[in-house]
């Protein structure tokens, strides 16, 4: 059979089954943002990993390495952050080409460190080696929690209110920027801003930290395939469906000034753009308050149902179904 | 500056540079088989990972998908034996081009976990995507210890005696002779005993273990990249040289009649060929007659010295330098 034709989730579902089935300590294993182990009575280990291909995942046509250093860094941390964990330890391994310099390298681990400092995350192992044609990188970060705070994508439950951080859609605007034009040179302020949050996203990492501690959320996952793909992650790993307001859902104003006049409705970048970094959680109405009272950059977009299905409902209130449209690598459905 | 002209490890020196440098909690950071990480007061969690490139590190005409899934497993189940660890969890990432079926990746996965099961380690999470041309893969294990059981590459003194486990070069003449035939059909018992060597390695995690519970070893490092390349490792990390026999080098019989005959002396193979995952390591004068009551399968091959300098002693008492000459992805002084 051929991997397109089962697609990557298919794929993953059949590598499980191989494996060891069951571990005391394994709270959470393969499908969530990460994995979290117990490795003391109180203390939960947050394993994540991420590959990054060229040509597949980047194209040194639009990235420097600086920028692929950063968002490398950004991409794991943000999934560490989705479980409302703190990051502590990663580890880099790269197959790297004859045509890089050292320079460039260090270039990459500039961004990268850049990033992983700031979150005080050190660098305590890896693989280096020699690649024949294409840059490959491989970034693991191990983080940690409290069995108490874990949030995993399966808690969200009916009823439960649906908040989003920041705004969505500008990562995919940003490389639509870039694909159609060669760099930020000459672009306008907003154009800029668009690329930027597609170069160099910043992870919640204080966000989901603050969530987990308040107690206030029931799920939670970071948006890197899109809202309509995670949110879709989130209803089917918790057994429930979703409604969103199509008008609640929060755009930059450098995304509406972007999509003003362009074929493309600003909504199909914040539901199908991948690459954002912001965080998608569920909040049982009784909590919201407490949420509220952390005066955190969120927004409220839609309520959890009971079923599968997940719906659209736009100002006029009309209804329609959302359907997953992110990222899978081998069905290739990938639409930012 | 080109890779090339500064090596790996000398690339990697700069990359460490780059990091956060102080951790109170990182024990062992990059440049050991593993990261040590104290994750409560008396345990060590263990990470190692590896990338492994088709092309660079396999190749499909030497190699099925069952063989390199175990090999996979095998190399970074080595790296957790070489620190006295216990291995618990793995990640897996996978770049995957259009030519491999699933039926390929789940062979991938059922040589993979058996070896992982015959270690009781569960699979929680990884990464799976779609690749240009060439095959990916990255392997993540976790592994705990004790914080008084750690053993690092850095504790050798001189006067330690020198031991490994197994035999060496079997590897490394199993590849040859899997270059030079096309499989193992028509071969004799020794060249099938030497492939099987080189394609289904088997990581010395009982006996790393064993050695640690014992307390009797001063430093350890597991034999990846050749025997004159893992000393020379422990040597500069410890700031100590070494007298090794080359009479006292253990050779299987196999590798013997292999040999018999050939241009390639039987020493080549044992100081330079790669991958046999034996274990290499240092035993206090004072301790090794409680290695002895292990019954474990290991040779002493010669001793720790002051200075730097490693040197090979032949049956007549002729002495001569020994320098690395295992793998260096950027130098290519791969001579297995």
């Amino acid at each position: 059979m051929r991997i397109s034709d089962l697609g990557e989730f298919g794929l993953i579902r059949d590598i499980q089954r191989l494996s060891l089935r069951k571990s005391s300590s394994a709270l959470i294993g393969i499908g969530d943002d990460a994995a979290a182990l117990r490795v003391s009575p109180s203390k939960i280990l947050l394993v994540t990993t991420d590959m990054l291909l060229e040509e597949i995942h980047f194209d040194f046509s639009f990235t420097d390495f600086r920028s692929l250093g950063w968002k490398s860094a950004a991409a794991n941390l943000s999934d560490i952050a989705a479980m409302g964990g703190v990051p502590r330890y990663c580890l880099t391994s790269m197959g790297i080409p004859d045509r890089v310099s050292v320079e460039q390298i260090k270039d990459f681990y500039r961004g990268f460190h850049s990033l992983m400092k700031a979150h005080k995350t050190m660098l305590v192992g890896g693989d280096t080696c020699h690649s024949g044609k294409e840059m490959v990188i491989s970034v693991t970060v191990l983080g940690e929690t409290e069995r108490t705070r874990i949030l995993s994508r399966s808690g969200a439950r009916p009823g439960d209110r649906i908040f989003v951080t920041g705004t969505l859609g500008d990562s995919a605007a940003g490389l639509e920027i870039l694909k159609n034009g060669r760099g930020p040179k000459g672009k306008g302020p907003e154009a800029k801003r668009l690329i930027e949050k597609h170069l160099s996203p910043v992870p919640r990492v204080a966000e989901g930290r603050a969530i987990a501690l308040a107690g206030c959320a029931s799920a939670m996952i970071d948006i890197s395939d899109g809202l309509s793909s995670d949110l879709a992650h989130v209803c089917e790993q918790s057994g429930v469906g979703a409604e969103i307001r199509s008008d609640r859902i929060p755009i930059s104003a450098s995304l509406m000034k972007f999509a003003r006049g362009r074929a493309m409705p600003v909504l199909h970048f914040a539901l199908s753009g991948g690459e954002d970094y912001e965080l998608l959680f569920t909040v049982p109405p009784g909590k919201t308050k407490r949420l509220r009272s952390l005066n955190l950059p969120v927004t409220e977009i839609g309520t959890v149902k009971r079923g599968k299905r997940v719906f659209l409902v736009d100002d006029r209130n009309r209804k329609s179904r959302l359907k997953p449209e992110g990222y899978d690598h081998f069905r290739r459905t990938n639409v930012s």
